[in-house]
């Protein structure tokens, strides 16, 4: 299997580095780029700086294939993501008539000059939407500029979905058991070693006793996959295997 | 006032970066060192490979006068923060007495040689720990090992507290208004041009009709900060600013 196409994100806003707000697009877009088979390696946080989102923006585009930015895309003084993207490809911002035109219609009467900024794109930035996602997602060669406002950033998704399809998915099983890390850990590191296409995390829960440790397995290859779970589930004696299992 | 002082953190772990879990450590931390007058500037998430958090670990420290790791700190192949960490600063990892003794204490006969792992920090590391907080933080130069589960990050964080104490903390006052971005964008450019002290954000609301904006004013000099606050409800008109807001 060819190896994952690779991916980072670029989270851009002063309210997440001060404590006012958690991110909740990092999650969301983890789980559509494990579904989709390419591998998020970097996530960065960064402030709302023209700045430090260029050289932070670089670096990502230059080490994956595709870099997801989220935040920065308003009408205020804080809205700098477009000219900082623009800014790092060297390019101008310019406006854009499709974008114009949804608000104009969208805001009628009180629209005001600095509701169009919204408009306002870096130079041949390509515009995705549909008939049924009309605000379109902004893409400039392999960045994709998404806003930070959770509900809309899921909803342009499908989008990109539909852009970046094409790969095997990455799939997840999970095995719960009763043993803790310490007593696993060596066995992990073998099956690990044994299966080298699966990657295998170990996550201890604390608390109730539902299960002590939540042993996951991921790769692109199911076959390969339920082999690394199966020579867990032989390994392991039976009655520290967690049949069933309340939650990851 | 003194430049704040300023911080990164790097959140290890393959769960975030493939959407099993949703970070939780991040927004705490911002609170924490916000509150402490530290500035958060930068976030990175990685996955759990040595080579690669060595190189956003060197990146961070040199660039920020604290830099706080979240998670890989347990006994499984998966837990590199430790090894990585002394690697970026060309040290060797040395088993610590004080951890080995209270993982002795706590696993009793359970105790495995892997448990003993959770022992390993870089040569020459500090450890803080209190009467009350038994189990220590690990400190390496200007690097706060932290673990990756949210209520033991969060148990560990007062040791933190105590040690970085001694700035003005930030401080945030908020005002919502009825209006929308594009129609106050103008003003709030001007009020944050008068007040170069103070740190203006612009957050809308989608949904329901309790507020449009809220508007944030951050800084160090709380008159400093008041004098815009003010300068905003000034110009607002009455009606448009919201007397009892409900939430952030």
């Amino acid at each position: 299997m060819n190896s994952p196409r690779t991916a980072a994100a670029l989270v851009i806003g002063n309210e997440l580095l001060t404590g006012k707000i958690q991110d909740a697009n990092v999650a969301v877009l983890a789980k559509e780029l494990f579904a989709l088979g390419i591998a998020l390696r970097r996530v960065i946080f960064c402030p709302d700086e023209i700045d430090t989102i260029v050289e932070d923006l670089n670096v990502l585009r230059r080490d994956h294939d595709f870099v997801f930015t989220s935040g920065g895309v308003g009408p205020t003084h804080d809205d700098v993501t477009m000219a900082s993207i623009a800014k790092a490809f060297g390019k101008q911002v310019v406006r854009s008539p499709e974008i114009e035109a949804l608000l104009r219609e969208y805001f009628g009467d009180r629209l005001t000059e600095r509701h169009l900024r919204m408009a306002d794109v870096p130079e041949g930035a390509e515009l995705l939407s549909s008939v049924r996602i009309r605000w379109p997602a902004v893409m400039v060669d392999n960045v994709f500029i998404l806003p930070g406002l959770p509900h809309i950033f899921q909803r342009k998704f499908p989008l990109i979905r539909e852009r970046l399809r094409g790969d095997a998915p990455f799939i997840s099983r999970v095995v719960h058991t009763h043993s803790d890390e310490g007593e696993i850990a060596a066995l992990l590191e073998q099956i690990g070693r044994d299966h080298p296409g699966v990657g295998i995390g170990s996550y201890p829960r604390w608390g109730d006793g539902a299960y002590r440790v939540a042993v996951t397995f991921d790769g692109r290859d199911s076959a390969q996959v339920d082999r690394a779970v199966e020579a867990l589930c032989q390994a392991l004696p039976p009655d520290q295997l967690v049949a069933d299992p309340t939650e990851f």
